[in-house]
């Protein structure tokens, strides 16, 4: 059987790069040849041990490649094209796919609904951070690159890219909005960027790191924050003559950035939360006006899907959003422990590295 | 001046019956001769000093009456006409009314908006457990009643129905979803009877008092669980096979429902919140899915003006929802301290009162 | 190979019992064995030659019955297991059914999208007049019918309340809406059952058979308008006091029908259509106001899927929709021949046949 | 009594430059100084006799100005301030604009709906081609000018972006769509901005001269396609793939550009229109898909209310949106019979006028 590098999760703080059996193909399935893929924040929870897969796992989901081979029931798809497919991936037949909510996909289960059901790479399933990789319910979930587009040009669009602009679409974001986004790794400027593509008209991003601002300068922000220099509730109140803001994104995942997107908030706004969360949450009574405030409070994971990705691909291609910034770094996959240590300890400025076997 | 009758705040746990004068009406006010009012959980927030308004205030925001005098700039209704206005009295020229946020109506602020600001009456302007009430901003808030409608039919409809309905028309109802209602106060009734309104077909509701759980079950509730009896999330988990709730509509105001609520959605369900909370809440982490769940928490306060009225008045008028076993007791204006130390320490059954001057 | 019965599209006029082979099982197929189906007024369309099809094609779409065999890849349904399936077999990998629009899914074409391609049952591939019928896309088609129901309870659930329900869901009736239903066919009356469902609190329903209209009113309907009885816009708008409805649905598809649905909306009201046209349709300028009205008109094709058909089950098994009134008439598969010219000249005050193999 | 200038309208096709008194200010209303205005599509429709208003009334709904006068309950303003109102000014009071239905304010009325009616400048009330306009409902309607801005920055904000962007809005353009837009007239050129605003990655408009199509352009468009120069729907379906859009904008008022929407529309989309039109439209059976199509076809009249002009009026300042190219001509507003006559015969590649006082 023939065999392929792969970066595998061993033990806690011990994702290596080993040889694994190149995986079978089902007959929903397609077998992807990975070109370029990348690593996640999600990525370094598991290798820290803070979110729980199986001990050899293949990591990673965010997948650049040409396909190797089709199911025997694929149609639509030929062998060498080149697709990607997003993080997550619905079968398209749960019940929860069928109500607008594949993220939570449950194909398997009774009633259809699982939490964080969809995202399977690297978390249930062996992931893309290898030479190949196995893509269930194909025609769900591949989507043919434009031609124009480089591999680094679509590889936000598996998770970053279509996380980041889900927290303005569920955040309602509309013409004229103000939306203040905390936390600007890739995904919260690319909330940036899709606050913009919305019709927000003040953005106001929030971080402390020089180089994050600048690049969320470049894809819409009107005003940075740093959290660093005095109060940044009071900084946004003040931004916005103390009417607040309509959509606050919080893109980090812990209770200050989730506690200062609800105080920014006009009555009647909305937090949109794209963070993992890494402990319980306090929602504090003033911030929440006792509950009768018209606030909303939604979540989302990562919206996927081959019409996710083809759109995520028509906005690069059009030249509306440039994300070309956020790959920062690149490696061979021989090198990926090399790009985890960076990677996860976020040096040299890193934000995004471009993997390529 | 002449004087009238008004239930007035004067000190923590001293609401009494005083004298005060008819308030003046200015020209875009109108003065309704009340002839059924209630008292609400607000009102004994408000007693019990929990919640704060001036000492001197009148108390009260669920009026009945007929129209005494309008301002001189009001239209389209007149004297002697039998009207409500909901407990909520958007002005409808704040940018929040014009965006449809009008319960965060600011209309004296520089923006528009105002975390609770559309609630006026007993709160920031004199209430309607009085002989009269001044109604601002008439044109829009009065509404009238149908001529085959009684006093006591449409007196839940300013407050309770409006807010209950929202539970369920905010939580995004639809038809076939399965819907928790966690309490069962007159406010809890009224969201199971919406939820019913807007299609769902399995509706579970949680208390432990037995008169109330029978009014849920005349509303529309398919299942009563009781949290005295045993676990709550698994007895509704128990009941959903498994799947959870589409909707969750905490009714209360406590860690305990809100929790519970949480814990019963299915992945990618929502929390609708309507109670008026006392302290911080907490989000805990494995109830959130890490923030990746997508699920949304709703709050709504009440939805005021005319247009609301009339249709909360068009769902009594056309038989579809009978909220009269709700109003247990009755009482006059002048026993309205009776009422309140009923009403306070729920003696005797009691869910509304209705009060007459 | 084993043969089975069919009733057969043979030439304009002729629907005639057949012999056919039991079809064949794909890998993502279910063989379903029929226990109860119907005829639609869509089959009558195809009868007459007015609605083109295959010669030889196996007509019908609105299958109950039980799992004969599963294809190699189904997963989630056993064989001997009741089920349904919708009028409407997306297939749940289209671009259309990943975008929420899985009628018009279209999974062999290069975009996904293809007008009226999730209708596949006796307009593209077999139906389900017959013994068999072999369901595709089985994982998003099949849904277990819940063991108190009768098939004659669930017949509906496939086409006619699931598109009578969407003419009120696409409508956006809400709570306290007006709404009139233009005829009260099958699909009509489940239009009123809808509205009901969403909130409206004044139904109008519109037709001249009095059978129809008796049901209508079992099924919600405030009032009725003979359409021989006089102006039908000139009693709408009584019945209204002059203010219009809030949405109109169409379910027959005429010029009349559509035209008096356009001109009881109020301004800003929705016209929902679910009619099959056999011609162009005029927009008076003046019903129209010239564009400038903020009128909607949306258009609904039977929304299919086994979430749908769930939802729908339980809408019956709940008791809120008795749609038991509608099956006037039974025959045997044998006599289908005679159920068709019963059905086809609407005699003997037919509404639905059913039919049973 | 003080006299002004204004442009009233005599009788067909004598629109012209006259005395008047300075309008009365009632409490509810404010005087306005008219800076710049400008001269709409619909105005060359009433010179024309097309659209009927009084003799005598005063034209002109796009109202720049300085506020001169107060009316006595007229809080949160003051004289001497820069605003503008919308074309639309809804009284914030009526049953429509209490339910989201502003455009279609019928305060006068028993129910609160009236097709058209808050549309009043220039059409019901004098309108500000004047030196002075006298603005109802001053508090819903005054919305103050950003002093970054210039008066023919913001001279687009009362009519020709709102109506432009609303198109984009109601058709529910979002990220990844395709959209085409019929005319690149003033609020066709908007509608391409709006499209853009709202996350639209290709935009496809149609028009035949080049002037327009060159704003177009730097306004969003992807593609130009002139209807002069071969069949415009076989161009659309070329430019897409054989794919269609998803939101077709119609903003001229014809059958021909509404047909074309209608044919390039992918199943399941949406037809946004904002022409005026002049006769009956037809909807072809074929493009309409016999009604079986999912297709949505809106309409909307402009949105007015001091919320949505701030919101506009930040689109402009924060640089998003350039729609000075659209102001062609500028003259005095002693030369408004000249400006009419350029402007009616689009003459000299006339798109707006700015008229000064």
């Amino acid at each position: 059987m023939a065999r392929m590098k792969a970066a595998v999760f061993v033990d806690k703080n011990r994702i290596v790069l080993d040889e694994k059996p190149i995986p079978e193909v089902g007959p929903l399935d397609a077998l992807v040849r990975i070109t370029t893929t990348t690593i996640c924040g999600t990525d370094v929870h598991i290798l820290r041990g803070e979110y729980p897969v199986a001990k050899g796992l293949t990591v990673g989901h965010e997948p650049v490649g040409i396909i190797e081979k089709l199911g025997t029931q694929v149609q639509g798809f030929h062998e060498g094209q080149r697709v990607i497919a997003g993080a997550i991936t619905p079968s398209g037949h749960s019940n929860a796919c069928l109500c607008g909510c594949s993220s939570q996909d449950g194909a398997g289960t009774l009633h259809g609904f699982k939490a964080i059901g969809g995202w399977k790479f690297g978390n249930v399933i062996d992931g893309c951070q290898a030479e190949f990789v196995c893509v269930p319910d194909a025609m769900v979930n591949l989507s043919p690159i434009p031609a124009s587009l480089t591999d680094e040009q679509v590889l936000m669009c598996p998770d970053i890219m279509s996380t980041g602009f889900s927290g303005a679409e569920r955040g309602g974001v509309g013409i004229g909005d103000t939306v203040a986004v905390f936390a600007l790794g890739p995904i919260g400027l690319c909330a940036v960027a899709g606050a913009r593509m919305l019709g927000a008209t003040t953005i106001i991003g929030v971080d402390t790191v020089a180089a994050r601002m600048t690049v969320a300068r470049q894809l819409g922000a009107s005003y940075l924050v740093d959290f660093k220099q005095g109060n940044v509730v009071e900084q946004i109140m003040a931004l916005t003559d103390g009417r607040g803001v309509d959509v606050a994104i919080e893109a980090l995942g812990t209770q200050s950035t989730f506690e200062w997107a609800l105080r920014v908030l006009r009555p009647g706004g909305t937090l949109s939360s794209l963070g993992v969360y890494s402990g319980d949450l306090r929602i504090p009574l003033d911030a929440f006006a006792a509950g009768l405030g018209d606030y909303r409070i939604v979540t989302t994971l990562c919206p996927g899907g081959k019409e996710r990705m083809r759109r995520l691909m028509q906005v690069v291609a059009s030249g509306r959003v440039d994300v070309s910034p956020l790959v920062t770094h690149r490696f061979r996959l021989e090198e990926i422990e090399t790009a985890y240590e960076l990677f996860a300890n976020q040096r040299d400025g890193v934000m995004k590295v471009a993997i390529t076997p």
